[in-house]
């Protein structure tokens, strides 16, 4: 199975055989300990038990100010809308989701913000690891018309596309813009992260293209979703703007559709272990866009403190 | 405007103009008293300030099981689902709503339980006068792939299509499944039932063939539904099941898409006012189908006492 592949160590094969399966996670949740770094025992415990941590009134008012008067900025200029990193909702003509959002030549500002020491702390004692940005990128969930994000682990996709070894990636969701239970917010099933679901199906080449304005691969079967929403219920991310969501790779997360008018705006950065940086992908010869995957561009974050105070 | 259509004193006219507008209501919201039925002066106070009411544990576990037997009768029956009054969800095989579900050729026992007594008592009260099913149907939102239904007035398309006079008809949603925040349930504007939104665009002929799949007309424009938000805020109709929520014809409501495995099934019951059937329809030449607006066959709600132990 999946000869054509180079690398031959995958522990968490999928999209190979013809019945989905749940396969045990291989790796630790967490990596660190309390001595490395700002979160409390509790914290840590909360995360590797559920998979995820919200922290509510992480950014002040005037951080997230500073944060949406970018993504105005953003949103409004024509020549960041033409970047092939800039993701259009396929029903109309707004900004769905711009990528790599931490390199300066697209937004100066959130490349800062990326390199935030009091994110980087929490996620480094979590992996016990230097990171680098392995993926990031502002999603804008308009309102009146936010298409749905099916359930799906980063992780599957990453390992299958991309070629990330192991699981030793934390992602982090910044909410911009209030998060109401009747707005879509991201959805989590916690403790879904200790199991992987080995989808079915084959990635076509350029999957990207169209997975990135609706999933229709690497997505779990019906069934196995049924069984892990029996076992461990879903939570919903809510949260005024300034909260900040902490998830592991592997957790099982989506969203509904949005009708309301709230829009529902977020930052999200993946930051991973620099010991475990992507190899070849496991499902697929050809190597996704540098702005989707980071393989060329892997320093270590540089834990600064941000100044938030202009825009 | 609108010279072909025969019927001249239109209260409330819709999709005529270039420009959408707030009109008043030109009706009142509760015509009866406390004297005349069952609900109290404090609910019927909420009922004329919110539009809704919604009634927890209104029906017991006992009757919910009769109901979900049926409805599965109704899903698994293939003579069903070929009946013109059965509509299937877009994308999938799926049953997604059975209209006339008050006559007894389509459902013998559902349609003993749209004259039940405790639920024809409250409307009577609230709209002062006998009562007849002007519409009735069960939906059914299933799990993963449940699509959303738009902001829309009801009373703005029984209007316009159907010719309903005036606002004196109450709506019925009886949840026949858990309606939790995360899996789409009902959304209501309290106090949006005040205005009436007059919306822009024509009416195709047999526009009800794709609008009970997907409404794209008669739906109200961004701004005058980011006015109303604004306003009135959003509530959602969540519960367990057997919970009863009423609403006035002219409440704004709509819901989510719904990517849960929890599927979302509830019976819907329009009651008019004997005094208010239906006339030419003020938008149109051509009548939509009797199984979604009651032309012919308007006798009276019987108001009985249902057996709910069989099935």
């Amino acid at each position: 199975m999946n000869t054509e592949v180079a690398n031959s160590k995958d522990l968490y094969p999928s999209r190979v055989k013809s019945q989905p399966e749940f396969l045990e996670r291989a790796d630790p949740v967490v990596y660190g300990s309390t001595e490395d770094g700002p979160l409390t025992a509790g914290q840590l415990n909360q995360f590797e038990r559920y998979g995820f941590l919200i922290l509510p009134a992480f950014f002040s008012q005037e951080e997230i100010d500073a944060c949406n008067a970018e993504l105005v900025r953003l949103k409004e200029s024509a020549a960041t809308r033409r970047r092939s990193e800039a993701i259009v909702e396929p029903d109309c003509d707004e900004l769905r989701s711009l990528f790599a959002i931490h390199h300066a030549e697209i937004s100066p500002f959130f490349s800062e913000v990326a390199q935030d020491e009091r994110i980087a702390g929490m996620v480094m004692q979590i992996l016990d690891s230097e990171v680098y940005l392995h993926q990031s990128r502002v999603n804008l969930k308009p309102g009146f018309a936010g298409k749905e994000f099916y359930w799906h682990s980063d992780f599957e996709t990453w390992h299958v596309e991309d070629g990330m070894p192991r699981m030793r990636a934390v992602s982090c969701s910044l909410l911009l813009t209030d998060n109401y239970e009747f707005n879509a917010p991201l959805m989590l099933m916690p403790g879904s992260h200790r199991k992987y679901v080995s989808c079915v199906g084959e990635t076509p080449e350029d999957h990207y293209l169209t997975s990135l304005q609706k999933q229709e691969l690497g997505i779990p079967d019906k069934d196995s979703l049924r069984e892990l929403v029996d076992e461990h219920g879903i939570v919903q991310g809510e949260g005024p703007a300034g909260t900040l969501v902490l998830f592991d790779c592997n957790t099982m997360h989506g969203s509904n559709g949005n009708i309301t008018p709230f829009p529902r705006s977020n930052l999200f950065f993946v930051y991973n272990s620099v010991w475990n940086q992507l190899d070849e992908p496991f499902g697929q010869k050809k190597y996704r866009p540098e702005f989707i995957a980071s393989r060329k561009y892997c320093e270590p974050v540089s834990q600064q403190a941000v100044n938030y105070s202009f825009q």
